[in-house]
């Protein structure tokens, strides 16, 4: 296990935990003070101030990513089957021009929340075969662009509206149907918030092996939670393990960066400086 | 597939669906008035009526029970360990004394929360222990009382607080564990709100089988989801597949009641009849 106590080399950076607080170019600006040294951005925030301010603000900055956030929501009906296509076709180019190590993916639940205009469905069933048929797709696509693809199965609770892919077995069992060889090209975004209470998931991390664990993704549970999306915690002020989770994370091997990912009413109150300061302290303390 | 359209012969209440408009002999009474013939009610509304009223009530009314809520949060620091065995064991003997047909059991998550004034705790692993430890010592007890005993594994929201058992497969670990020979002693009870997300919930339904199916509860899925307890869906409001998984549910050869049970802030402000009356009418056309 990695000693992340001497600096915080190790720490990315999600932009969504300070989204409410400055654009992707101030955020990018506040990193590189702080000595960060990887951050991992959303689409939106990316597409406001455009991608090649925001891929040069990167370079600019000497930050690295830790992913691309977010490609999926495959669940569509016939007449927005085209739409998702056609968006993550995007995604996959938007980060290989940032130079992610991944593309992200939030598969989507049933069409009409995945794709607002699809025709209403409650078959779960169906959207798990969209997900992977729409995986399937977009996978032809993204090795061509040489873009790893990393499937992040969201907490239960985002089963209708988010994702469908609900634990890490269910994301395995997609990248064993999909890529049988292991190519280093299909993998999964394990996010401690989405998985912690599984008790299969310690054994599902050695299943998932180095080559598959693309992104580690830390923030923490707190009880009570007032808020299904956004009343995350900061890491050591709720309840989930994170030292043991790393700990299985980083027997694998893994060596990637430690990605803060927190949406939470109350932390986008406060000023990103202070935000930034915390997510330090606990990386090197907690997490 | 039994054909419930014809009448309500096969609807229960959970009495905690109007639990705001009355107390539980006036639930008792407007169940008799709508035709119901089985309730599920809690300790703290049996309590506030007291044990002796409450059974005389529901024998009075002709009312049969689908179950008894509820026994668990068995995980505990050592000062209070004594207090969940004992509270366990009279839940055990309230049960029996009104008829039910199980006590269902809401295991309870870390201690700090399940037996409130319990040392704070992370370890999950813990606690899955202690629940599994909890439940053997109280299976000997329900067995004399010959109480069976219903594992209810609930959504994995509340994993840290209300129960550590949060997938199907999980509870029937626990039942394979300790009641290896299947005396019918030991089983589960399924409430389609914290189970209907699962991929592996077929699989886990055949598992079950007849004999650990002890009790079955509907209610739905709302998106958007405004509370994590208190913002249950009526039948047929929601995105479950009821239909599907009732199917499944009675392929085993469940001849039980189908219980209603609906948390919901919501309903809790509606008019007790018109609540029971829409849970009827969607009882037969929806669930």
């Amino acid at each position: 296990m990695r000693d992340l106590s001497a600096d915080h080399a190790l720490l990315s950076l999600n932009t969504a935990t300070v989204r409410k607080q400055g654009d992707l170019l101030a955020i990018v600006e506040a990193c590189a003070r702080h000595g960060i040294r990887a951050v991992s951005p959303w689409r939106d925030q990316v597409a406001a101030v455009g991608l090649e301010r925001a891929v040069r603000a990167v370079k600019d900055a000497g930050l690295a990513l830790s992913g691309y956030c977010r490609g999926g929501m495959f669940p569509a009906d016939a007449a927005h089957a085209q739409e998702a296509r056609d968006d993550n076709r995007r995604a996959v180019d938007e980060a290989a021009a940032l130079g992610a190590p991944c593309l992200v993916l939030v598969v989507g639940g049933l069409p009409q929340f995945s794709r607002p205009g699809s025709a209403p469905s409650k078959d779960l069933g169906a959207a798990h075969a969209q997900v992977e048929d729409g995986i399937a797709a977009l996978l032809e696509y993204a090795r061509a662009a040489n873009m790893p693809l990393a499937i992040e199965p969201l907490h239960p609770m985002y089963a209708a509206d988010r994702a469908c892919v609900n634990t890490l077995a269910h994301a395995l069992d997609i990248c064993d149907q999909l890529d049988p060889d292991r190519q280093g090209s299909l993998g999964v975004a394990l996010d401690v918030y989405h998985v912690w209470w599984d008790p299969e998931l310690s054994a599902g991390i050695r299943r998932c092996g180095r080559d598959r664990m693309l992104a580690y993704h830390v923030c923490d549970w707190l009880v009570p939670t007032k808020d299904l999306l956004l009343d995350r915690g900061m890491m050591g002020d709720g309840v989930i393990e994170l030292r043991r989770i790393r700990c299985e994370v980083e027997a694998l091997g893994f060596a990637g960066f430690v990605e803060v990912e927190i949406f939470s009413n109350d932390w986008w109150t406060r000023p990103m400086n202070e935000v930034i300061e915390t997510c330090i302290t606990r990386h090197r303390t907690i997490v």
